[in-house]
């Protein structure tokens, strides 16, 4: 295998690797447990992970790799801090739309090439990219990780 | 740039930016408020910074790339949890500490090529390196990346 082609390997098996951590940890969860806080006024296990599937989700449009599947989370889920509003789906619904956004950008995750990792992403400017190449696709993906584990440092602190 | 040049310098940008946050949100807190814990009955923020201050001075024999600085906080912030045994250092102490390991791991990652990064790590063996070349230098770092994500997403509960 090109050296290329083992980074990336690499890369994509970090990203795995948090996921996966994250689906066995949810799956562990009952549904009334999603609705611990975790800690005294701090989110619920039930926000974070409706943040953490806005925020996938809407690597669809940023990668270039499709379109959205639950821009409704947004709302809900971004914009607003936990409780503002209602949830607005039930928690069986929730970890449908976690599994569905993740799956489907594993597939396209799995099939990118390395010069595929390195291009640009749509938050970036032609013009900012030019100056910055490191402001690609595989900087975006790490970013999520590293969101999702800090968010996962959070939700292992309501057990 | 070639492209494996390029993953790599993405993901040590992913490393620098996790290490810096970490950074500038340890010097805005007091010593005092380093004694605080994430949530009521879990880790102080101290013993987070000694945490992730042993885990990565462990990185120096474990990529090959220098001799432990502080092999004597393992006991108290790796083998033990938090307040089973005095802190060994002042809080000015650790604070150099963490930025001496960083700082020198940071040199060393700088002069990493992409081939230097795809070595295999210390923690595994030739035989089941040769079977997953995946389990390289990187992986290791990019491990830690994420631990160190972990980790802060509890920091930043105790503001």
């Amino acid at each position: 295998m090109k050296n290329e082609e083992l980074l990336c390997l690499t890369a994509l098996n970090s990203w795995k690797l948090v996921i996966g951590r994250f689906d066995r940890n949810l799956a562990a969860l009952t549904d009334e447990e999603l609705q611990k806080q975790v800690a005294p006024g701090k989110n619920r296990l039930f926000y974070l992970v409706g943040h953490l599937t806005a925020v996938h989700d809407r690597l669809f449009p940023m990668l270039g790799i499709g379109e959205r599947l639950h821009p409704e989370l947004d709302e809900t889920y971004i914009t607003n801090p936990d409780r503002a509003l209602p949830d607005p789906l039930s928690a069986s619904d929730l970890r449908k739309a976690w599994a569905e956004v993740n799956g489907k950008l594993m597939d396209a995750f799995e099939r990118f090439t390395a010069a595929d990792w390195l291009e640009k992403h749509a938050a970036v400017s032609d013009e900012d990219f030019a100056k910055d190449a490191t402001r690609n696709r595989l900087a975006v993906v790490l970013s999520r990780t590293n969101h999702a584990s800090f968010h996962s440092g959070q939700a292992i602190l309501a057990k």
